[in-house]
């Protein structure tokens, strides 16, 4: 093989090899990544109002300037809270992954990123993530007629249904 | 030169070439990107409480099951909110870019990702984008004692200073 052949060879495969797509590119637009670059993952819950590994990293508590509290929560999959219910609701809004959100009396709902949920006051209900991949989520709570009441945990039977 | 040789100059040239960094995936790691992949820019802002292009993607609005509205504001660089204030408060988190952040009385704050600001309630205040940095920020504002009062907009004095 001449000089001149060998270097085209070469030259065509560089060109193909410069346009395959990286895996790290494909790595770098995970949305876990990308969420993780604006809020921290947080401190890992280890109180017994969860099922399974959650984080929260609490962006603003409540106080006598504003009443809203303001985390972002982390479920891993199959993780999820207990019910519960908030005497002024709450609004959750899902950053990233597959979560389950379910009101008492009604069906389990499906959230993907961008998904907003208003949950109305004192009524008891319970989110996390699916099954099979992570959640993420902002979770906005006034305080102002008092804390979460917390409840008794999610069935396995509740959260496959 | 033989083949062999040039074989060998070709190659390490395309393990230098694949080694560099692409500017396509510099793009892909911009934070505006990742933002917008989360929640859209939304509507440009037509009103006269705005100087300069601003845009909303309103989540939330307030009502009866809830009385936060929750909205995600992009500002152009230098563009900002005329001077306001809100009955009940308002929680800002900074999710990019650069903005700028006053108070009625104080000096000017700079904004940066992952930045909270609870501004109190009825405190005239101003928040926008630097003059070279757009600034992307959520809006989470209770409406339980009624809507934003509009002020007087924000001179380039005031802006600059």
């Amino acid at each position: 093989m001449s000089s001149k052949n060998l270097l085209a060879i070469v030259l065509i495969g560089m060109i193909i090899f410069s346009c395959k797509p990286s895996e790290e590119k494909n790595e770098t637009v995970d949305l876990t990544t990308q969420h993780e670059l604006i809020f921290p993952k947080g401190e890992k819950i280890t109180n017994n109002n969860f099922i399974g590994d959650v984080w929260v990293h609490m962006q603003v508590r409540a106080d006598s300037v504003n009443q809203n509290s303001v985390g972002t929560v982390t479920f891993d999959p199959g993780a999820r809270s207990n019910w519960h219910s908030h005497p002024n609701g709450q609004i959750i809004m899902a950053l990233d992954g597959v979560g389950y959100y379910q009101e008492k009396g009604s069906a389990k709902k499906m959230l993907h990123k961008g998904d907003v949920v208003k949950c109305p006051a004192n009524l008891p209900h319970w989110h996390g993530a699916s099954a099979d991949k992570e959640f993420i989520q902002i979770a906005i709570t006034s305080r102002v007629d008092g804390p979460t009441e917390w409840l008794e945990p999610v069935t396995d039977k509740e959260y496959l249904k």
